[in-house]
C-alpha cells in the first residue's frame, strides 16, 4: 500500500533591504549550500536525474528572499538543521565579490504527499490556474533550451519532476501529457524573455504572468491543480537548483 | 525573365483624435471596403489562398490610424482611387452604433518588388531584427490556434504569403524554413496575449516586441531581412485583413 509519508519543505530566508539584488545570486548561494552538505549527499545530487532541491533569490519590498524547495527527506535532514540553525543569521556569498546578507526573518511551509492527493481526489480544484514566473524558466528540448511558455514543455517538464520525486523515475504518462496538451489552453499571458547568467555562461529564459485554462474533465483540472501546487516546490524547466523556474501561483479566491 | 514590376502599395489614412479606439474597428472598416469593391475583385478575394489586401488600426498620438496595404495591382487599381479621392474625407463604419473617423491625413509609401530583391542580392542585412507586433498574431496549425512568437510557424507564414503575392502558389521551400529555424533565434522579447474580436467571435494572438538574431550566412540574413520588410505590408498569420497580425520593423540604425 502506497504511504503518503513524503514531505516536501519550502525555506523563506527573508533579507535585510539592499541595494539592487542580482537574482543571478542564487547562483552562488546554491554553490555555498554545496560547501556546507555532506560527500555523500554530494554524491547522490550528482547522480539523479531530478534535483530534490530547488532554489531561488527573489525580492520582496526590496528585501532579497532565498527560498529553498527541499523534495525529498535526505535533502531536509541535509540542508534543514543547516538553514535553520539559530546561529545562522548571515549569509557571505563569494561573486564578482563578496557579498553579505543579514538574516532577519526565517519561515517554513510544508507540502505533504497527502495534501496534493487530497487535491487530486477531493477538491474541485478552479479550471483557471493563474501563475507568475518568478525566476527566469526554460526548457530544454533535443539538445537545444526554449523558452517561450509552451504548454506540452510546462507540463512535461512538472510531471518529469513529479515522477523523479514520487516514483524515482523520469518517465512520463504520454497519454496523460497528451490529454492536458489537449484540454489545457494558455488563455492569457504576459511574459518576457530574460538571461539567467550561470557564471559566464547564460540561459535565455522568460518571466511573467500565466494563465492556464483545463477544459477537461474535473479529474484532469485537479491533475492540473496538482502538478501546480507541486511545482511551486520543484520549479519548471531547466537549472531550478540553480535559480531558474521558480513559480508562484496566485492565491485562490481570484480565479474566475 | 523575371520582370521586377510588381508595387506593394501602403496607404496610411491617419484619422481626427478621438476618445476611445478600439482596434477591432478594423473589421468594421474592411466590411465597408468590401461593400465598396467590385463584385469581380470580391470573388477573386474569396478565392486566392493569400489575400492580397491587409488592414490594420492602430493608435498614435491619440488618432486613429487606419493602414490598408495592397499586394498585387487588382487591389491597388480597385482600391487605392477610392481612399486616395479628395472627395473621400470622411469614413462611416456601422459597428456596435455608427462611427464617423474624419480624415486629416493621407499618406501612401510603396515596396517594389526590385526593393525586396535589393535586399536579398546586395544589402548587407542587419543580423538583429526587431520588430513590434501591433495588432494581435495568431497562427493555425492542424486546425487550431496558436499563439506564441514561435520562429517556424512565424516566418513560414510569411513565406506562405511572399509565394503567394509574387509566385502565385502558396507552396514554400521547406529546406529553407528549416535553415531559418536552425539559424534564427528569438533572442528577446516582451509580450502579450490579446483577444481580437471578429464580430461575436474571438481569436487570442499576441501583440509585443520581438527581437530575431541570424547566426546563418549572410545570404540568410539578407533574406530574412526581406521577407521581414515584405511583413511589413503583408501581416503575418492570420486573419491580416481583418486587422490582425500587423507588423512594424524597428529603423535601422539602432540595430547593433
Amino acid at each position: 500500500m502506497k504511504n503518503w509519508e513524503t514531505i516536501l519543505k519550502k525555506i523563506i530566508l527573508t533579507c535585510k533591504k539592499r541595494d539592487r539584488v542580482n537574482s543571478n545570486d542564487a547562483v552562488y548561494f546554491h554553490g555555498w549550500l554545496m560547501s556546507q552538505i555532506s560527500p555523500e549527499f554530494a554524491d547522490e545530487l550528482h547522480q539523479t536525474g531530478t534535483n530534490p532541491l530547488s532554489v531561488s533569490l527573489t525580492v520582496q519590498d526590496e528585501k532579497p528572499v532565498f527560498i529553498v524547495n527541499l523534495l525529498n527527506q535526505w535533502a531536509i535532514e541535509e540542508i534543514e538543521p543547516l538553514l535553520l540553525n539559530s546561529d545562522f543569521v548571515e549569509l557571505d556569498l563569494t561573486s564578482s565579490k563578496q557579498k553579505t546578507f543579514e538574516i532577519i526573518d526565517k519561515r517554513t511551509e510544508d507540502l505533504e504527499e497527502k495534501d496534493l492527493a487530497t487535491i487530486f481526489y477531493k477538491q474541485d480544484a478552479a479550471r483557471l490556474q493563474e501563475l507568475q514566473v518568478v525566476t527566469p524558466l526554460a526548457f530544454k528540448s533535443q539538445g537545444e533550451y526554449y523558452n517561450l511558455p509552451d504548454v506540452r514543455f510546462f507540463f512535461q517538464s512538472i510531471m518529469q519532476k513529479y515522477n523523479s520525486i514520487f516514483e524515482q523515475t523520469q518517465h512520463i504518462d504520454i497519454d496523460m501529457l497528451d490529454e492536458i496538451c489537449s484540454k489545457v489552453r494558455l488563455v492569457n499571458y504576459s511574459v518576457h524573455s530574460r538571461r539567467y547568467y550561470i557564471h559566464k555562461a547564460y540561459i535565455n529564459g522568460f518571466c511573467g504572468r500565466l494563465v492556464f485554462y483545463c477544459k477537461g474533465t474535473q479529474t484532469l483540472a485537479n491533475y492540473v491543480a496538482m502538478l501546480l501546487r507541486f511545482a511551486e516546490y520543484s520549479g519548471v524547466g531547466v537549472k531550478t537548483s540553480l535559480g531558474m523556474g521558480a513559480i508562484k501561483l496566485k492565491e485562490e479566491g481570484n480565479n474566475d
